[in-house]
């Protein structure tokens, strides 16, 4: 399991300002704070970035990569700032990512096939709602798979995110055991050993506190790794939740085990 | 998912001396403890009780039961104890247990069919040993389901012990992972949504501190609640795995989730 920091996100006012006067040092700091903190990948989570994109995407590629030597993960939805941050970058991305919404297929599909690069692909409905049940979300999964191959993208680029939904959500628990079902079911039900990532800070959204934050997370998150989450995608700056999810990864992983 | 103390154990000095003497207080002392902490059940781990076994057994159930009204269960490899604590019982109990040895089968099984109480299987070979892999425990189940309907038990009354290994055996994690596919298992391979009891505090074994024993605890505990767990016997005297274990309720159970 890929533990990818989700850290570096424009909601962050620190970071929000940094992108707006093309400041690096804010970025670096985080990105050296992921590293540190045991990530094996960070995301950009640029928002879409309706003003400069091509310029701020950029900026933020070549601060991260001249920072730290872990792959990327370019999230976002304005497809201009995806083509200048895969024109930025150095070592191979990710991008994040296509759903079924007819703009995503026209505009991100072609990059990724052009790029061969790793890609992302959102359970959602084609109109970009969250699908009620483990049934949607596979529906979307076999409609994405088919959309990818006919774009002429290596299955083996491909990386399913089942949406775990918010526990506040209406039946979110409910939601969540379909998320995990969708994980576990996914490669039988395609023939094809395809990747998944899991937004585990999305479970929390709403949460009152940080120990009910951390507890929620730290619960679910060993549920995503024994279903056989590829990716997860987290905030690595909570100790406590991280070193659930590297005590995940020596339980579940293949190694001898270690004390650690 | 429900929770049982496995507190109340003869390996600690202080209750050993307490059932050596028939000293009620550090008993029901514990018993309180593990009711206060949340525990929905408690198991009477005496041991084997090789002297006098009828009368420390229940003196072990009546203390108990004169201190909570909760659910007991009878954690014993001695027959004769087993026998003394059913009949000192004043409600229904679960008998810890039965496995496919010979002189288990013969005193185990009769004293639970006759007092229609659950029965916990241990999932272990003919031998006593661990099977070192799912298809073994699957082996084990198949024939304790049969030996147990031959003895005239209802399924319903089964509780399958899967058998957590310590982490730190050869294969430790391997293993435990069999142990997850086997609680999913199980209700398909016999045909009937037979329940099913891990023991956390197996997992931990050898531990070289508590941070250490809570991490993996706390990462192991909600795989064993995603796979299907009915029964977790567990150290309920630890807040911050009891609060991972009540939050894995509130996650996959069906109940309309609330902030707690």
């Amino acid at each position: 399991m890929i533990i990818v920091a989700d850290n570096l996100r424009i909601t962050r006012p620190i970071i929000a300002q940094a992108v707006e006067r093309l400041d690096p040092a804010p970025i670096r700091d985080m990105a050296l704070r992921c590293k540190n903190a045991g990530a094996d990948a960070i995301d950009i989570n640029s928002g879409p970035l309706s003003r400069r994109p091509a310029e701020r995407m950029t900026f933020l590629v070549e601060t991260v990569q001249a920072a730290v030597d872990l792959p990327l993960v370019l999230d976002t939805t304005n497809p201009e700032a995806m083509a200048a941050g895969l024109a930025a970058s150095r070592r191979r991305v990710v991008l994040n990512g296509v759903s079924l919404e007819a703009d995503k297929l026209a505009h991100i599909l072609p990059l990724a096939q052009k790029a061969d690069c790793d890609l992302i692909a959102y359970l959602l409905r084609p109109d970009g709602h969250v699908p009620p049940d483990a049934a949607g979300r596979m529906e979307a999964a076999v409609a994405l798979f088919g959309e990818c191959q006919a774009a002429g993208i290596d299955p083996g680029r491909l990386i399913f995110d089942p949406i775990v939904a918010p526990l506040a959500w209406q039946e979110g628990n409910r939601q969540n055991m379909a998320v995990l079902e969708v994980i576990r079911t996914l490669p039988d039900l395609l023939g094809f050993p395809v990747k998944t990532i899991a937004g585990l800070s999305n479970l929390t959204t709403g949460a009152p506190d940080n120990d009910l934050r951390r507890r929620y997370q730290s619960a679910f998150l060993p549920m995503l790794a024994a279903a056989g989450t590829s990716m997860l995608l987290m905030n690595v700056l909570d100790p406590a939740v991280l070193g659930i999810a590297k005590a995940c990864r020596r339980i579940c992983g293949s190694a001898i085990f270690t004390w650690q």
